[in-house]
């Protein structure tokens, strides 16, 4: 498998759980997947839709740190997001808070896990957890796949890119 | 109701949901009930069973904080807790992160109200989210419900003192 592989992006929501599973191969070893996910000046070049740029206002990727970002369109503020680091355990998990600030009592507590496919491969598991189905179901709806989806392409051409 | 009237403690555990849902009434005004829960100085002096004093390594209970604490029996120390504080919304709402050490992979996502009863009385109810069934049905036989309650016991203490 190679760099320009087109790489699936799954996107599962257990029927009887208030939970998001995304599930996405990227062609390189888990420390670069793991550093484009918590450097700053990585972070900031793929998450999210295309078309709308983050802007950090703060990002503190260590156990107890914390985050605050915008997302901008046409240099405008569109969506504003923060959250906590619980846990990074370099290079295999992170445990992070995420609120969008637009649904101010919203908040899914997101565990990602980088697994070592061996070949320069990473397998990389986002399981959201929600409060509820209702709350789930809202997330899903807000068109977080588009999102999902276009930044995972951008963080396969920025490992590409090397 | 007078501070020294026995409240008592709910704990529900949805059986189709990884929750556990807390709910407690507390004799004092929202104000101060939340001021026992973020102030370093009054949480140590409730907060988990009798017999096992906690001591503060770390609490910043601000939004996008952290804390430490471990818990204490003869002098050693017998357990250690980490998280962080997802949102603090003074008097109205903690978000807060969750893990023992004993369990390095679990966490859970707490989210605190606190609801003015009106007559210096306040309700609060504590949702704790983890990932699964599983890892909530461990929560539950950890014997959570001992600390629980003998904590609110000492809050009572507490808030009746003044």
């Amino acid at each position: 498998m190679s760099a320009t592989t087109r790489h699936e992006t799954t996107i599962e929501a257990d029927p009887s759980l208030p939970t998001v599973t995304v599930t996405r191969d990227f062609a390189a070893p888990p420390e670069r997947v793991f550093r484009a996910w918590t450097d700053p000046e990585l972070i900031v070049r793929w998450l999210g839709p295309k078309d709308t740029p983050m802007r950090l206002q703060q990002w503190d990727a260590r156990t107890g740190g914390s985050y605050r970002y915008t997302a901008e369109r046409d240099g405008e503020v569109v969506a504003s997001f923060y959250g906590s680091f619980h846990e990074v355990r370099p290079s295999l998990r992170l445990v992070q808070t995420f609120t969008f600030e637009g649904v101010p009592d919203g908040v899914s507590m997101d565990i990602i896990s980088f697994d070592d496919l061996g070949g320069g491969r990473t397998r990389v598991t986002c399981l959201s957890v929600l409060e509820s189905i209702e709350g789930r179901d809202a997330m899903l709806a807000s068109g977080m796949e588009t999102g999902v989806i276009e930044g995972y392409e951008a963080l396969d051409e920025l490992l590409a890119a090397g």
